[in-house]
């Protein structure tokens, strides 16, 4: 079973992948306060993995409560934080507790901004059920909910005690969310990663087939990758930022389309696309990469346009994402696979052509 | 100008006190980000000072929404900080913005909330305008909003880059705000600096008389001595707990009668006098200093009897408190002035006979 170690001094924290890890109480409770667990999930997720979590409290003998939230983005809310919140406290939950989010990003969000905020704070572990969420949300302690107006704008850092990715859970997952999570699974060999980046465009097969080993390597170095950058930058000052690549694209993506219509990783997929078209307009990176770039994402079967609307419309929802700095939208382009770079400094006209360039007929 | 600076590593912060300093903006600007300022205040407070501070910020350059809530307690709530984090998107607040938390206890704690939570959080200032907000919620990092179940249950630990506590601000707060914020003021000097508890014992005509000198003392040393204690114990871990003297029980009494009976300060005035006397009750506290603790808090005009009711009925609401652990409701008791101990071995008897013994007849 891989393990890994993200480092971040006072709040460092272990990642376990592999298969019937939910089984294993040592990987949980060593990471457990004194008193009693919430086990936190969302009803979709929990008809499916919640049994064996229980049956591992159970027999060690560790008190707990359930808290099932609707599956979906709808819960991630601040309605939904004061409900969740409401179990805990009239279960007589202290600060001697803790939280495991159990479930996909929604849930790993939404578990671990309760965490952050409950009694100001009680320890929680992630235990992604997701492809996304264990090579994305589990690792960078990124929390929050969505407002009416944006989302994602509520939140908080705050770094899980440990994280449980057991491969097993994935049996479950549609294909569809699998691909979108892969989005993100290329994206770390885009901005960080050649050697990655390259073996992905060689296993993709074995990937795709979810051969366990393939599985285990492509989760352990993604979750590798995010750490070394978040490791160097927690509260997201400067570099972090690469870590959105395709996302300044995919977020208004998102947005624009009504959220629900992508999945996120179908829309940071399309949000990468258009993130190299960019890149080689500025003559950053070659064609012939950007080729390879647009052949792993469509190889990986995810979508590569987005729908057609005004290009203004994009615009005005990247000049309100958080990376916008004094209304000047920032961009994480390629400077070569495997090479990130920031920049603010992006003509409107090369902005307007790619996103013209990628809108479906 | 007194000035102090609490030792937090990287977020360490200046502190401010004297007359006239909302019209001084070197107070202000070098703390602010980049962006725009979001001046957030209650309805009284904003009538009464935000025009100053207007005026200072104008004449700056700097740019700046004003964000007003009802005045009260009902303000300390999810649905308020939704509705603040609203008023900040739609005026396209990014991450470049700075918060700037113009009032009391509410204020300071929902202001200081939003900004630790609003896109994972933008810098605060806070610019107290009670006493209370001065020596006790201006230092420490607690912010934080009330749920139905239960008072400052969700929240975040999160320091201002500055505060800035103008004496002016004092000229227009009732004298029964006042002499709550003394409350907390006796506090520093029971449970860690027994020179100002008999400072304050010898000048407290002129601390009640509202003596600037003898303001700016009683402010900067009350600062002081919680600055000390919050900078060895930051996440309120262990000894910091020592803060909460007198809030075990008041926190009891605040619900039991329903809040918005007492202010705060008053309701730990009563909790500080029962404190007082289980210290006694467990021969830790001599009967003579049991003596001078009810005699300035009685000489400061602050209240000495709880309502009248089952003492079971106060016990249910300590139990619930974030200072419980494991069922086990903890105290902060004296082992003589100035020296607070924290302990959860108190037998009921005492305890019982001590709530009885300081009930309105």
């Amino acid at each position: 079973m891989p393990s890994l170690h993200v480092d971040l001094g006072p709040r460092s924290y272990p990642i376990h992948i592999g298969s019937g890890l939910l089984a294993d109480a040592e990987l949980f409770l060593p990471h457990c306060n004194s008193g009693p667990v919430a086990i936190f999930s969302d009803d979709r997720v929990a008809a499916l993995h919640l049994p064996a979590l229980r049956r591992t409290l159970t027999e060690a003998g560790k008190p707990f409560i359930e808290v099932i939230v609707p599956a979906g983005e709808e819960s991630k809310s601040l309605q939904q934080v004061e409900s969740v919140c409401g179990r805990l406290l009239e279960a007589g939950f202290g600060r001697d507790s803790t939280l495991f989010a159990l479930g996909g990003g929604v849930i790993g969000d939404l578990g671990g901004f309760v965490a952050a905020i409950y009694q100001r704070g009680i320890p929680f572990l992630q235990i992604p059920t997701t492809l996304l969420a264990m090579v994305d949300s589990s690792v960078g302690g990124k929390t929050g909910v969505n407002h009416a107006l944006g989302k994602n704008m509520i939140g908080a850092f705050y770094q899980p005690r440990a994280v449980v990715a057991d491969l097993d859970t994935l049996d479950t997952l549609p294909e569809r969310e699998f691909r979108s999570g892969l989005a993100e699974v290329i994206k770390y060999g885009l901005i960080s990663d050649p050697g990655f980046f390259a073996w992905l465009e060689e296993h993709l097969d074995a990937v795709l087939a979810e051969d366990s080993d393939a599985l285990s390597h492509v989760i352990a170095t993604s979750c590798k990758d995010k750490a070394e950058v978040v490791a160097r930058d927690e509260q997201e000052a400067g570099r972090r930022a690469i870590l959105n690549f395709g996302h300044t694209f995919g977020h208004a993506i998102e947005a624009a389309s009504g959220y629900g219509h992508y999945l996120h990783g179908e829309a940071v997929a399309i949000g990468m696309i258009m993130a190299a078209d960019l890149s080689r307009r500025l003559d950053l990176l070659r064609e012939s990469e950007q080729q390879r770039i647009y052949q792993i994402v469509e190889g990986a079967g995810l979508p590569t346009l987005c729908p057609r609307l005004p290009a203004e419309e994009y615009l005005r929802y990247m000049r309100v994402d958080k990376k916008a700095k004094g209304g000047q939208i920032r961009f994480i382009l390629l400077r070569g696979i495997g090479a990130a770079t920031i920049t603010g400094d992006v003509p409107q006209a090369a902005l307007i052509q790619t996103l013209n360039a990628f809108m479906e007929p």
